[in-house]
């Protein structure tokens, strides 16, 4: 029998169909693999990209030359950019604004052919200290309101280029998910005086049927409401609404289990395109007391398109628990 | 320069980034073209679905039995089912449902060569009229709050058969996407004593820039803060919430224009894949003041998945102002 869950922090309901398919190697999957080509990414050609943001350089290398083994640089075709002043304006009833922002990509890696799973822990972390690295910078733009970071992930994903590679964008307004999510997680702390993401946290690690992944400091779940097979979310035992305020012994600890995360996604389900995203607190918000950060990853396991955002309205062939236990069982 | 722009129903923004690629033919399309094989839809197969909910017949032959011009049946693997109580429960802090609802399909045409935009304006009245019938039954059983009708178009969109149907899903709940709608409208009526989509209707008849059709009772625009490129609306001039209440002149009026509207795009397209969702006021809605049922159609043009529902944040590569400019230069 079908049922119907309901994300807890935004109220949104999804239907879990166990019955159209739910084991692994019944799921369509196109698989992202790394092709070859002239790549922008590459160690040589850093001409071809703007001139980067930052670097990590072990060797202490000169800038926009080879010698890296992180860096960041201005997307080349921005959807935005950061320069001008921020303009709003009205046409009639609809509102628009200049696009003011920033968006730039992180090359995790010079290697091409190294995928961010194949990073070793301490590389991975190094990813994700760039991440914080350029949210504080970007923070004291008191234009900007939010940071979105994630990954695109093989082309079904919307991955333009092989070499692997995050991308972050930085916006003068909190995208609607957000603000939905902080307004469900709002509601909740003003009824409970709790965080409710702590709560789900303390919840899956009594019941265990949908954690994956567990350290000290983490947690790794398949979400009740999982909107998408597979879908996972990691998540920091500790209450912190700011990923940018993590410690390094945090991020050196994440960089461990989002690649073992990513090693068990890969396994299960041979090599999956994905996306993931980073949901952390606007750059605005004052109190943080009620939000949460944490990692959402989605396998791009199923084509939903139109329909499902022309409804809001999900279905999702897989039981976040059996996802939960292959993810588990999956020896590495 | 990219511009934001804010839905202004439902308040997302969208960022429309024109340097990324905007005539049509620099959007990748995957064709959605007929194929071929063993179709349950086919008439003398009526035994391999459910049996039939309802069917025309124009020359009055037996139920289940080839004859017929349309045919609606259960869907063979529904994601809900319509037998059972509905019964909730709470799982500590997650909430939950059992899957109770009606998931139906609307075989449009016995041809298995033709399409939506192929039938006679007549005969795309007959769909849209059983549309109509069924959330008119449905609508008697007190358990169901919504019905989303939809379409996948093509593979890529979604469609897991070739012989072109559509989908009905009843569900005991108001989808998200829908809610917020509701409580966008029902906000702006409170405040100007006007429904939001007829102050739409207005401004985009005065303005005209992104109007491509228009007839008596129907006008088609690529709206303001269009999420996805080509993306197309068919509203209702009169105001009117609920479609269900729709008369037979202005079913018929609209069959005539949505059949131009699917024409159109798919020429200018190059007959890409779709997906159209009607949006229409839930069942147990008491007020008709602030809603305005309209269609809402998404050519499947560019990949979107996680990263844009994990943001709630969309970047569309088209002016709608030019998607416009297209469709009603188009000769037919």
């Amino acid at each position: 029998m079908p049922e119907k869950r309901k994300d807890p922090v935004t109220g949104r309901w999804v239907i879990i169909s166990t019955e159209r398919g739910k084991r692994p190697s019944d799921l369509r999957i196109q698989k992202a693999l790394p092709q070859r080509g002239f790549c922008p990414f590459c160690p040589g050609n850093e001409d071809k990209t703007p001139p980067e943001i930052m670097a990590f350089r072990p060797g202490g290398s000169e800038r926009n030359r080879p010698g890296w083994s992180l860096r960041v640089v201005p997307n080349k075709f921005p959807a935005l950019r950061v320069e001008g002043e921020l303009n709003r304006e009205g046409v009639g009833l609809y509102d628009k604004m200049n696009g003011i922002g920033a968006h730039e990509v992180i090359i995790e890696t010079p290697n091409h052919d190294e995928n961010l799973s194949n990073l070793s822990p301490k590389r991975f972390g190094d990813v994700l200290w760039a991440y914080r690295d350029r949210m504080l910078d970007l923070k004291k733009d008191i234009r900007l309101r939010y940071a979105i970071i994630f990954k695109n992930h093989g082309e079904a994903a919307g991955a333009t280029l092989e070499h692997t590679h995050s991308q972050l964008i930085a916006l003068p307004i909190v995208p609607h998910l957000v603000a939905e999510e902080m307004a469900g997680a709002r509601d909740y702390y003003n009824r409970k005086e709790r965080c409710i993401f702590c709560d789900i946290v303390r919840q899956e690690i009594q019941q265990g049927e949908r954690i994956f992944l567990e350290n000290q400091q983490f947690i790794v779940i398949n979400p009740f409401a999982s909107f998408s097979p597979f879908e996972s979310w990691i998540l920091p035992k500790r209450h912190a609404a700011f990923y940018e305020d993590s410690q390094a012994y945090e991020i050196e600890s994440l960089g461990r289990i989002f690649s073992e995360t990513l090693r068990r996604l890969e396994k299960v389900l041979d090599f999956p395109p994905y996306n993931f995203t980073l949901h952390t607190a606007p750059f605005t918000e004052r109190s943080s007391e009620h939000y949460h950060w944490h990692f959402e990853i989605i396998p791009k396991l199923t084509k939903f398109a139109g329909f499902e955002w022309g409804s809001g309205f999900f279905i999702n062939p897989t039981l976040p628990e059996e996802a939960a236990r292959f993810l588990r069982d999956q020896p590495l």
